[in-house]
């Protein structure tokens, strides 16, 4: 019976990467027609703003979208930016190769990170429509035309009709893809919510979109501050594995010892630490050379590491790049136009004991915040990664059960999701823990959570101060009104009753009272005995 | 400024698939630490059950789970099989290779699809612990026992201290991995509940759990028929896109022509189909090779496939292997001991016009079923995939969407969270569109979402009419109940307001009058009246 192993064995096959993605498009955002024409216009979006950000230029993207045949499907999307652009040695692995790229390895803050998303693009294109992407890549004021595909069973990209051009073209790229099985719309999750959400945690991008409906939208720049380059940080000991150890001592080429090897690749690696962790692991060889370092070895490092008995000095956070507290508050304000703001400003945190990270929560109440549904408006809640906006998979996001798990009666909601209140919150990190490749939502990652719910609950109190004033304010004038309905009768009642005076007399005189009493500054008392339930709520947050 | 383009690109790198998902962990399962032992479990289950049906072998598994050091996180995982084995050649790929294997390009029912899973799990072990999997594979009664690892820069197998052995060795597969950063726990997102679900959905399989607090816990197989092997179909041409039929063209190597490929390939097409499809593609030549159909024509061909002038017959959905009602509700009935179960059976259904699938509801009400929260017992939805326990993603899923839309309340189920109640799915298809690579999530397929809730409204009909009749006894008994207390006041009272007749004489003929009323058949009419709601509901069911 076994006998047949060898033939159930006779289809053994490798696959591509590409293969992979191509059976698994869903894995890359590519699921729904709305969600993949997102997709591309995200991809695409992000990787102008990485590439702007890293030159140093201040970023101006424009994105075309065109219904190729009426109710077709089929869409072309051109998406120009003012970039570096690409070198000609590049533009095919940027374009046309998965897991190719320069930010795998890096640990800086960007958008991007595992080079998959133009070539995921590339791949949807040729898959739906059988046509390249065209790409203009300026760069050093020359020109490159081309068009490129994925070679799917090889991952290796093809490039087509290549014409180079010397001059002066200053820089920018330019890629137009045709794909189909797509829809624009102007739901939550379609393009021009993408857009308008990228504008917002943005201010300092300039972004048109030309829809297929003939629509133009501008979001113009609300800041001319381009934000600080990311830069490559040294990782911090207490965020190392085991693993990652030793894959840092095996890669090294420069330092010969290990101790040498922990001072200079390592944040806050001293030599009197080098001392402390020597006295912990004695039986290890610190002057051996890097790539000699063992397995059991990396693994009693990392416990020295670990024991409480080191203080280390926490990573530094320069790495983490926020908006901004005015930056945000400039752009709800100028893209929401709400009735109240608040944004917090927290300091960075750590997570796995040596990945620093930053929250930033803003709440944006009246006026044009919240989410119009017909007349009705209620809660949105805005998620960003990198200032790049989560439109998708909001169920598994550890901001989605932030905001869920906030207790929002205690801070003057009664119903939060028939408020009209916009919640923003935006994670930087050098390292996001993304739930899948689709990178649509951040995984439950306690500590994470915890400060995520922390920076929104004090936005939230601050927003709760500003309700108990406008509930103060409703009061006043509902009691006020009440008062001055009687205020008629009585004036005709009371001459009757005491028998003297006149009734239009009286009635001014009791308005006047009813004035000075109800419009006036209100003492504190009174003040506490109006505002029910007052008291501030409980601190909730996790001392750090 | 832009001179720094180059620099900006001089960190251009190209990496495996192996180091995309060392990063990405969690994409395949490696996040949390339940979780993490429970991969690795179900990877290895999931492959001895696909290997043994394929060879025709009745499946025998046991997994034993070690913690190496109290609380370190650290655990050994064994994993023994009675399957055919591996050869030698195929060993290192198998288990230190991902993206290789025999499932990815073939179009028969398996639980695995991706080449991922085993190398996934050498890669945890090897990234958590620095350990080799050991291996002893037996096959054609030769033994090879070796150590594993990956190569994760290139994506490539290590194989280390092979050892191989002629001689009377029988055939199965026993892989040992270390890991780290692991739990065991009795969790329903634990290794107990992952076997136990798999023993429910499969009841061939006899598997043994020996977990690491020294407890044994064995599921006897209900069933001694194997399950018919997988067989590769030939894809349906309503299931085909342009570009499937691209690939599909290019690879051919034997059909000289467009006509005679067609029909040789695809399912349901004959010489007149062809015909047909000749006519409403007249600008084609199907006398050309195959490697020749441009995009655009293979555009046309699909545009004129799926014109509804052409009357295609359904696809065959011999290929879809459900586990059948018989057998699941053995299971049930052996694992769960319930008070009631019933289990649909429906046809097969086909998605996006072309893939054929089939869906097996089961609801199991009281007794053993639902889910044990200390003295209480609610609702629990069993999830499968293929026969594979889906014990993750829950809220991303088909299923839990399907249950939840589900309105509970017109099965007489009034809190559905809080009634002793397992439901249970399983999704059979030869391809199953998961949300991730995790492969723990069904996508919220339309048409799967419609037949998933049309399979658990069918069987929840029937445990309305079961309930409608607990309800009924229940009425009944406290009427009678009701009654009686009144009897013996009544007796007591009547020969005083009557002037005639004993007291106990008058209570013996009231009882018995009321205990015929109460306790016999009762009439339809009277049924009626009593059920209250007794419509039966509408019928929800989409129209195939």
């Amino acid at each position: 019976m076994v006998t047949s192993t060898e033939k159930i064995f006779s289809e053994f096959k490798e696959h591509s990467v590409a293969e992979f993605f191509k059976k698994n498009q869903q894995m890359l955002g590519f699921s729904g027609k709305t969600r993949s024409l997102t997709t591309v216009v995200h991809e695409y979006v992000t990787n102008s703003l990485d590439a702007c950000e890293e030159a140093g230029i201040l970023p101006e993207v424009t994105i075309s979208i065109a219904e190729l045949d009426k109710d077709s499907g089929k869409y072309r999307v051109i998406s120009e930016d003012n970039g570096p652009g690409i070198p000609e040695k590049h533009l095919g692995k940027a374009l046309g190769m998965m897991l190719a790229g320069t930010k795998f390895h890096r640990y800086a803050q960007q958008r991007g990170q595992q080079g998959i998303g133009a070539s995921g693009c590339t791949m949807y294109a040729q898959i739906t429509t059988g046509k390249p992407v065209k790409v203009v890549s300026r760069y050093d004021s020359k020109r490159i035309t081309c068009e490129i595909t994925i070679d799917l069973k090889s991952n290796s990209p093809k490039i087509m009709n290549l014409v180079k051009e010397d001059g002066q073209f200053g820089s920018g790229l330019r890629v137009e893809a045709e794909i189909a099985d797509a829809k624009f719309d102007k739901s939550s999750f379609g393009v021009y919510e993408y857009i308008r959400r990228t504008a917002l945690a943005n201010p300092h991008l300039q972004i048109t979109l030309n829809d297929p409906e003939g629509q133009k939208s501008s979001f113009p720049r609300s800041s001319g501050k381009i934000p600080d380059k990311p830069f490559v940080v040294q990782p911090h000991p207490m965020g190392l594995s085991t693993n990652d150890l030793i894959d840092f001592a095996h890669r090294e080429k420069e330092c010969r010892r290990i101790s040498s090897f922990l001072q200079e690749r390592f944040a806050r690696v001293s030599a009197a630490k080098v001392d402390e962790l020597r006295a912990l692991v004695p039986d290890l060889d610190f002057d051996k050379k890097p790539s000699e370092l063992a397995w059991h070895e990396s693994e009693k490092l990392i416990k020295a590491i670990q024991n409480p008995a080191i203080k280390w000095i926490a990573p530094t956070t320069d790495s983490v790049k926020p908006i901004g507290r005015e930056q945000i508050e400039k752009s709800l304000k100028n893209i929401l136009a709400p009735e109240f703001v608040v944004v917090t400003e927290r300091s960075p945190k750590i997570f796995k004991g040596g990945i620093p990270f930053m929250v930033e929560a803003a709440l944006a109440y009246g006026g044009g915040a919240g989410k119009k549904n017909g007349d009705m408006t209620g809660s949105e809640v805005i998620r960003y990664a990198n200032r790049a906006p989560l439109l998708f998979d909001n169920s598994g996001c550890a901001i989605t059960e932030a905001v869920k798990e906030i207790d929002w009666k205690r801070y003057k909601l009664k119903n939060f999701e028939e408020e009209p209140i916009s919640v923003f919150v935006n994670l930087s990190s050098v390292y996001v823990p993304y739930t899948s490749a689709g990178k649509q939502a951040i995984s439950n990652d306690e500590e994470i959570l915890a400060e995520i719910k922390n920076a929104i609950m004090e936005a939230a109190r601050d927003l709760q101060r500003y309700l108990s004033g406008i509930n103060r304010e409703h009061d006043r004038k509902e009691r006020k009104k009440a008062i001055l309905r009687y205020v008629n009768q009585l004036s005709k009642d009371l001459p009757d009753l005491a028998g003297k005076g006149k009734t239009a007399e009286i009635e001014k005189m009791l308005v006047h009272l009813i004035e000075t009493k109800y419009s006036g500054q209100i003492e504190d008392g009174e003040d506490e005995a109006e505002n029910g339930n007052g008291k501030v709520p409980e601190e909730e947050e996790i001392d750090e």
